[in-house]
């Protein structure tokens, strides 16, 4: 129902703009005025990762303001518009990617390939560090007007904080060879950035989509909020003696169930930000338009971080499932990260809270029941 | 004739080294006893770059020590010796990597691709980056003992100094593609070194051998001293403009020259450090070997800058070459780079000065005129 209602409010915006395309504000910051050619369309945009959660999102919200969309991903196209062309593109083949931006206005460089297993560090380089290269150069060649990329948190690195909140000014150390990628990457952008291209980095938080949060078997949330999803990850990391004390704990309890997650070294509960995959895009398309965000280097997180105490309640009530504390190796992860500079210099606004998200992710779920299909 | 005199020493180096395998002082500095196996080999050592002009050097003084040495490199084999085996192999054949690696008990990653046309960015970011990490996950997966990198003073960068001499903790904002190249594989290393491998990084100053320091044509030395090379090199760079304004100086003169450069803004005549390929070598043998340079990130660098006003008459006199003032853009290249770390630290002194590389090269230029053929 709630995916109708977002949908439709999509829509509605989409006639708005293609009848009055004029500065308008909505959501909280401000939109800008494109010019369009004779065909209505503002902005040639190249988008990586447009198969993906976080692509998929933007991908449409462009194409409902009106922009055409060159989407680049390894997987094939999810979305058939008039202005919409896909490439289906492993990046190797670096010509295809020179004529895929050819003429485009803006880059937008989400794609990344996201790992903690060593044995993908190799391959983890070269989706996110080689590439992002390999795109620079494609872009500067092209003159496209504004490079955005995707990095992360993982740059700080945010478990590890000297101070918090985590701003944009905190050193850069990554513990995770998937934030040491994004570290890098930042550089070569930097770099381009220096030699004359403009840029913009944005930081992502963890993000997830209302399709995934109460869902077991997702990739984010299962391992992050469910006991079954954990013992599979730590199962997969070859942490067999804490994936052998949460099976024990699964085997008393006789079947799944909701997790809140403390640190076992310092007992305390597991506090992180959680961005919706909705406002995740907006940020981009903010970052992507805002001509002060010209070379800036912004947080793109929620306001306050999920507290795992407070909210697995509600999520255990939402799915049904009982709800249990396990302790991990270590201390909790725990932080905060500020997004003061981008709502100050930019006006961004996240529009969903946490609560917001579990609320439609069981609507969602219950839409999904009723219907007997995917949305 | 210099020539022959260094490898003599060489020789008798080594078989002093076969028949005493005990620490034993030369050059200055303190060598290491090694334990050797039952044919006599002290270590296994893998070398990247083993065909180039540093990693030649490098693998022929291992080789005389004693050491197994296997050379990864695309070019062929400069080599032929009982324990010396040649890898040639494009970095992309990943499990040719890992089969050479395995058994190492050190590494030494030489090898680099060296460029300043953006046209070349990718594959210099393949050679220098990517391969670099392909290495660290390949030495880390066969459990070597220490990992050592030739990095670049070009990281820091030493043309824009912010104070001089540039220490090892100058901070690092290379200008060129290929000192951010090294600065990001530098990064990788110093990633693999908090998850447990022990790495040396060592940052080259410009290293020339003494074969090419006269010579018009060698990559280095040309474009660096020589009229001719300047033309050549300023017009590769599409910097036509000063390309024919040296031009025009030639045909006045009728031929070639020798070239004091000068920067057009400051009216400062040059001056760089140039090492001595064997001493470069050298550097390198000691931060495999010397227990305290675990971790450690060292220049190594020549003692003093060359003074392109004082020695480019030596030069001019040893090549018979008229000498002219030729003045470039922006400021002179003009910098001093401290070795005090590396020579404290691990007791690193270089051997040769410039005018003794100087002297050597014109000794070298008339023993192969008197020969007829290539040393």
């Amino acid at each position: 129902m709630i995916v109708d209602t977002f949908w439709q409010r999509k829509t509605a915006q989409h006639h708005i703009f293609l009848l009055f395309p004029v500065c308008y504000s909505l959501n909280g910051y401000k939109e800008y005025i494109y010019n369009r050619d004779s065909e209505g369309v503002a902005m040639k945009i190249v988008l990586t990762g447009s198969a993906g959660r976080i692509g998929h999102t933007i991908a449409l919200q462009l194409l409902v303001e009106g922009h055409q969309v060159t989407g680049i991903d390894l997987a094939p196209a999810r979305i058939e518009h008039a202005h919409y062309h896909h490439v289906q593109c492993p990046f190797e083949q670096a010509e295809m990617l020179n004529d895929a931006v050819k003429g485009a206005d803006v880059l937008l460089h989400i794609g990344a390939m996201m790992s903690w297993h060593p044995k993908d560090n190799a391959a983890m380089f070269h989706a996110n560090v080689t590439a992002t290269q390999w795109l620079l150069d494609a872009a500067r060649g092209a003159g496209v007007k504004r490079f955005v990329f995707a990095s992360s948190g993982e740059v700080y690195p945010e478990v590890r904080a000297q101070f918090q909140p985590v701003t944009e000014d905190h050193p850069r150390n990554p513990v995770s060879f998937y934030g040491l990628t994004k570290k890098l990457a930042e550089d070569l952008v930097l770099f381009y950035q220096q030699q004359g291209l403009e840029t913009v980095i944005l930081r992502f938080p963890h993000t997830q989509s209302i399709d995934e949060l109460l869902d077991p078997d997702s990739f984010f949330s299962g391992p992050r909020f469910f006991l079954d999803g954990k013992i599979r990850q730590m199962r997969s990391f070859g942490n067999d003696v804490v994936a052998d004390k949460l099976q024990t704990v699964r085997d008393r309890l006789g079947g799944p169930a909701m997790i809140v997650q403390y640190g076992e070294d310092d007992n305390l509960p597991y506090q992180m930000h959680i961005a919706d995959v909705r406002d995740t895009a907006d940020g981009v398309i903010l970052a992507m338009t805002h001509p002060r965000a010209a070379n800036g280097i912004y947080n793109l997180g929620t306001d306050e971080p999920v507290a795992f105490e407070d909210m697995l309640p509600v999520m255990a009530q939402a799915t049904g499932l009982p709800l249990i504390d396990v302790t991990m190796p270590g201390k909790a992860v725990r932080f905060k990260t500020s997004n003061q500079k981008i709502k100050r210099e930019l006006g961004y606004q996240p529009r969903f809270t946490f609560p917001d998200m579990i609320a439609q992710a069981a609507r969602l779920t219950v839409y999904r029941h009723n219907t007997k299909e995917s949305v």
